[in-house]
């Protein structure tokens, strides 16, 4: 496997997918044409809009850039795909739009086999075990909540520390991510904004300037370094 | 109908409930024994610590509070239940367990009749047309995301402004409550933490000390007084 799994397309004051430039260089190296799979329409922009995203912000690679809503045989394109983008948006439409078109399996199946794969935020998570941590709304509702598992655990995208000022009432993160594990005993990596994982074979590492936050069930949460893996962790 | 429907359960600085004695000594004024919904259960704590906590902040009323799933015949429960109260925690896992229990009808039935109700939080987000505008992590697949219609329209509860200080990257509230009007027309009342909506008869008043933020699909939110009527929004 070849993946790399961010947590946001976009770090604060820097443009669109700036801080993974090196990083996906090398994970497109020997890619032609990269698939662009704009389901998660972030603010309900069109595909198109958000394929002409996805392109303008690779266009340093120099790469052919098409979104899957453009072929008609989808499933084909994700068998035959070079490389493969997901961006990110609503997860529950992309989950939704992906059963509808019963493209999840296909995906799977064509990481598993070692496509090169970029996924940021609600692209990173239908890579986990489910949705189930998401942060998004609920806005439509998907046949289910299950993903592809491509990494043993589920990860929370975005993840924020409780602010000690805040005056707010609503749940933390990490107050869900434990209602969370309270019916689910599977393992959840909190993924700073800034942060990735590597999936390279078998192994997954954790990139990027920051620590990450585990949450395991019955655990107390704790802080991991750059450069662990986490191949172990489920 | 009589019904309150809170943004929160609590308000910075104050105990469980104490802003809402007034109301809900009206409320439930010729009411014996409340009906306590648990199954939001907030922090995973279990059924009979959340009705526990309800006792003690509804202690002032000086009434019966009974959870219902201390019932056996939860349906029956419903239908004679002089006055009921669903307490917040996550959404997902109120609907999964209201569904399970074949109570979502029952629910609205008698609330419907004129059963006085107090719902916070989830409590709240049931009495809409669906919780797709929920802020909940979805932490559990309930058969639908349809809830009760008890208003035409759907709420955010626990609004928040978007800070113009955050380097976050994640969504505002806003633009979430846009994603789901791009696929769903329905109003959404953003109600902030403070507020609540009383149902009366067949209006329905914002009370509290702030205004509510309005969503309509294609139109410029904007926001309303205290005390306007949104019996009409729809």
């Amino acid at each position: 496997m070849n993946l790399i799994l961010a947590s946001t397309s976009t770090v604060y004051g820097k443009g669109y997918l700036v801080y993974l430039k090196e990083t996906l260089e090398e994970l497109y190296k020997n890619v032609e044409e990269i698939i662009f799979i704009p389901f998660a329409r972030p603010g309900g922009i069109s595909h198109d809009e958000y394929t002409a995203k996805a392109k303008e912000g690779l266009a340093f690679l120099n790469k052919k850039v098409v979104g899957l809503h453009e072929k008609k045989d989808k499933i084909a394109a994700l068998q035959n795909a070079e490389g493969i983008f997901t961006g990110g948006g609503n997860t529950f439409l992309l989950v939704h739009q992906l059963y509808e078109h019963n493209l999840m399996q296909e995906l799977k199946s064509s990481l598993l086999s070692g496509t090169p794969y970029l996924g940021t935020s609600a692209g990173s998570n239908i890579c986990g075990l489910s949705m189930k941590t998401t942060n998004d709304m609920p806005i439509i509702y998907p046949p289910s909540f299950e993903t592809m598992g491509i990494i043993p655990f589920n990860l929370n995208v975005h993840y924020l520390d409780p602010d000690p000022n805040s005056t707010h009432q609503g749940e933390t993160r990490e107050t869900r991510i434990k209602e969370f594990q309270n019916l689910n005993k599977i393992p959840v990596v909190g993924l700073r904004e800034g942060s990735w994982l590597k999936i390279i074979k078998d192994d997954i590492i954790l990139e990027g300037p920051l620590k990450a936050r585990i949450f395991k069930s019955g655990e107390k949460a704790y802080e991991i370094d750059a450069k662990t893996s986490l191949k172990n962790l489920a």
